[in-house]
């Protein structure tokens, strides 16, 4: 079954490309074909689509000019900085187009940032030959990209570097780049899980199910499975953050729920969490600031402030402990691991206990994340990430350095899909990094004045008493007539 | 579009029941039709399929005699003890027939037990007039409509009591029984889920993967996901019991498979872990017995003897703390909630840290089990109780009681499936349950000499360092013409 492919770019040899606030194409004259040679490597974690990224880059190079050749670089920017590649023919990435995962090429979270990684790669490129490199990232993916790229043009070298917008956590976004591919195939998983369990409480009437949502940055995935499947609550980090919440202000919040839930002989729910949620409580980023400094410096949790000493205190014992041993590889608290919805339960429950309102209350945690971000693709990932490629393969032939692949009018049939490119210049903006000012990509967070968002929020108050669960099933795929696009993209584009 | 049925039923008034060591059906004359009154609830944990069963017996009952009445016991034993039903139509039951779930009857764990419980339940059936009883659900459900149908027997009540074999756990099966349904289901949904981590494994070469998966009693649900995911270690409780393994041998299995990956490169892995697991080491049974009796005298873990002493020794504090904590109903150690994975990964850990060889080493522990008991129905399930209720329906018009519907030559097509009513009888056996024996229908464990674990144990010395992880994807909806089975049943049909 063949994927649909947008036509603006059918065949690639055929299409002009305008400039302007961004790339667009156009069918024009053919254009002269030229062989050579193009990198492509997976960075970060896997999310459904990459295979059929490479599938669709690999197709659209072919057709340019069959002596093309095309070199996947082996677990991400390691491979590009040691020269470790496999060449890829349009045999094997057919055999891989429809799975998920990154395993055809591997990936890892190597950074490109040493003045040495830049020397290697400049090498590497003079080497090989290399006429372009197309990174298939997240966020520090294509800030990565985008210093390389400048590299290497104050090197004078004319190496086209391109990028593809994925993240199964939906913060890679912009004007340009409506969705991040894998974001759709995360949510439907997800989706299909918590569907499930609504479906569990209709049933059965008992237990409260906390769940606890991969994406550590931004809340898209949250908010896109609440669109989904309308959870009891569904906690939205950057409006956590807007709001000031405190850690008690949100236990309050879920205890209040679970409360008049009861009153209407409703002992259980659905709560969705985003993974990242402590981090945007301000009082606990300041707690985890405070506790990142003092354990560098030797010191724990004894030598807190004040203020941070009584949110501390909130703290289940577990999590104290937790809080001080458990280090990333920076040295920083290794929050990724923090079980929020466990936390959250024990709080939850020794409030309801104290207030004599635990009886009949269960709550269970759940976790949802290397399930989704794994999976096959839904079929909108697999036609977005096949056109996604042949629009880095279009961008690539015409040597638009420092743009990431994007398509617009994802709302139309896919052949009508406007392929995009993104200037990597307009999401640049500056953080610190290790204490010195670095550009880098930002992360596009939920806009609470978004549409997504405000459908949402317009519907909360009712889906608290009401039990409006709905189980979207499993995933269905191989109908590319009638392709489904996210609920939160639904409302955007509208 | 129309699930397929079996035409040994089709029509079910022309039908003739012959008796044997089982009852199956041949197509004779017609029958009389009658107008009577049918009883069916739920009971126990929901399972994939509960709503077209109803469909199926609904659909057979109405067409034998319009007068048929279909009543629903709302959540289970309870509202046929308390008369509280709801009249079923055709068109709410094909309303619900793909849905996953309980929620059109609701479900509750309520036994019938109480001398109480029987009489309430005899004066339900004389004032509805019901002629039959149809119980869906699990071992326990089976053992209550049996001692149910006893004693109507004794009452000279001629109500026929039928049952429907359902559990995701897989444990209600026999040479009559083929599969209990739900169990399809179920397995499928964790399998995508076990799937994807073999995939994000094979992408990103980190972490250890310890799975729980649903079922105390039995591992028939480990061993199907085993088949179909091929991890690299499985543990299936009635082997750890047969070996009589220690809690200790079981880490030195675990832990002797991390190092042996650790040492060719691979700092990754998948275990799958059944849910009872810990119930069936030996050792830590008699813990438990022991702590059981201490915690019912008001005394604690001080008290145990020295053997069992040196195994709560063994576990992390946490552990210990929660089997002095956490009690069910009956007033034992609730071991449901017991997270054997956490356990195991705690040790695990402890173990490889103590022989320097935890670097790289990262474990993760996952729970399946809520997400799979109230998936919306694989084609199978579907299929499977469409025309189980098309049996029980058969069952109850032929006034057969103490039978449970079932179907035979599953390998072939649906159209070809043979019904057959298997006897109660046959499955009773004794069990001690609060000091007193009692005729029970017995759980089937899995069979270490069967088909499906010889095939599993066949392969699984290769599995443990080739990384054979195998990916089935989401569950596949609609294909009624090429209906798959599962591995365990395949295996046992061959």
């Amino acid at each position: 079954m063949d994927v649909p492919c947008c036509t603006a770019l059918n065949p690639i040899r055929e299409t002009k490309v305008n400039d302007g606030e961004r790339l667009t194409f156009e069918k024009s004259m053919l254009q002269p074909a030229v062989a050579m040679k193009v990198g492509v490597l997976f960075s970060g974690g896997p999310a459904p689509g990459g295979h059929a990224f490479l599938y669709g880059l690999g197709k659209a190079l072919f057709e340019i000019h069959d002596k093309i050749e095309l070199l996947g670089f082996l677990e991400g920017a390691k491979g590009l900085i040691g020269c470790n590649f496999m060449k890829l023919d349009m045999k094997t990435l057919a055999a891989y187009e429809s799975l998920g995962g990154f395993h055809l090429l591997g990936t890892s979270r190597k950074k490109i940032e040493d003045p040495d990684d830049f020397a290697k790669i400049e090498e590497v490129i003079l080497k090989l030959g290399l006429s372009a490199i197309v990174f298939v990232g997240g966020d520090d993916t294509h800030t990565n990209a985008y210093h390389l790229g400048k590299y290497l043009e104050k090197k004078m070298l004319p190496t086209t570097i391109v990028a593809a917008p994925k993240t199964i956590d939906g913060d890679v976004k912009s004007q340009d780049i409506k969705q991040s591919f894998g974001f759709d195939t995360a949510t439907r998983v997800y989706s299909e899980l918590i569907g499930n369990l609504g479906t569990d409480l209709l049933s059965t009437k008992k237990y409260w199910h906390f769940v606890r949502l991969m994406g550590r940055k931004a809340s898209h995935v949250t908010l896109e499975c609440a669109l989904q499947t309308e959870p009891n609550l569904a906690l939205i980090s950057e409006e956590v953050e807007r709001e000031k919440m405190t850690l008690n202000s949100l236990v309050d919040h879920i205890v209040e729920l679970v409360i008049e839930r009861k009153k209407v002989k409703k002992p259980y729910g659905l709560v969705l969490i985003p993974e990242g949620l402590i981090e945007f409580i301000p009082e606990m980023k300041e707690l985890l600031g405070e506790l990142n400094r003092l354990l560098a410096a030797g010191k724990d949790a004894a030598s807190l402030s004040e203020k941070s000493r009584a949110v501390f205190d909130l703290l289940p014992p577990a999590f104290q402990r937790e809080l001080q041993s458990e280090r990333d590889s920076h040295g920083n608290i290794g929050l990724s691991h923090i079980k929020t919805e466990e936390l959250l339960k024990e709080i939850v429950m020794e409030r309801l206990t104290r207030e004599g309102q635990n009886g009949e209350i269960s709550i269970l945690g759940h976790f949802y994340g290397y399930e989704g971000r794994c999976s096959p693709p839904s079929d909108f990932d697999r036609i977005y990430c096949t056109n996604l490629g042949r629009v880095a393969a279009a961008l690539v032939y015409h040597r638009k350095s420092l743009t990431v692949a994007a398509l617009d009018r994802l709302e139309e049939s896919p052949v009508n899909w406007q392929p995009v490119g993104a200037f990597m210049e307009k999401a640049m903006g500056v953080e610190m990094r290790s204490g010195k000012e670095k550009r880098v990509v930002q992360k596009a967070l939920v806009d609470l004045k978004g549409k997504p968002f405000q459908h949402f929020a317009s519907k909360r108050k009712q889906a608290r008493l009401a039990d409006r669960y709905s189980a979207p099933g499993p995933m269905q795929l191989g109908f590319f007539s009638k392709v489904q696009i996210t609920k939160t993209l639904e409302l955007e584009l509208q």
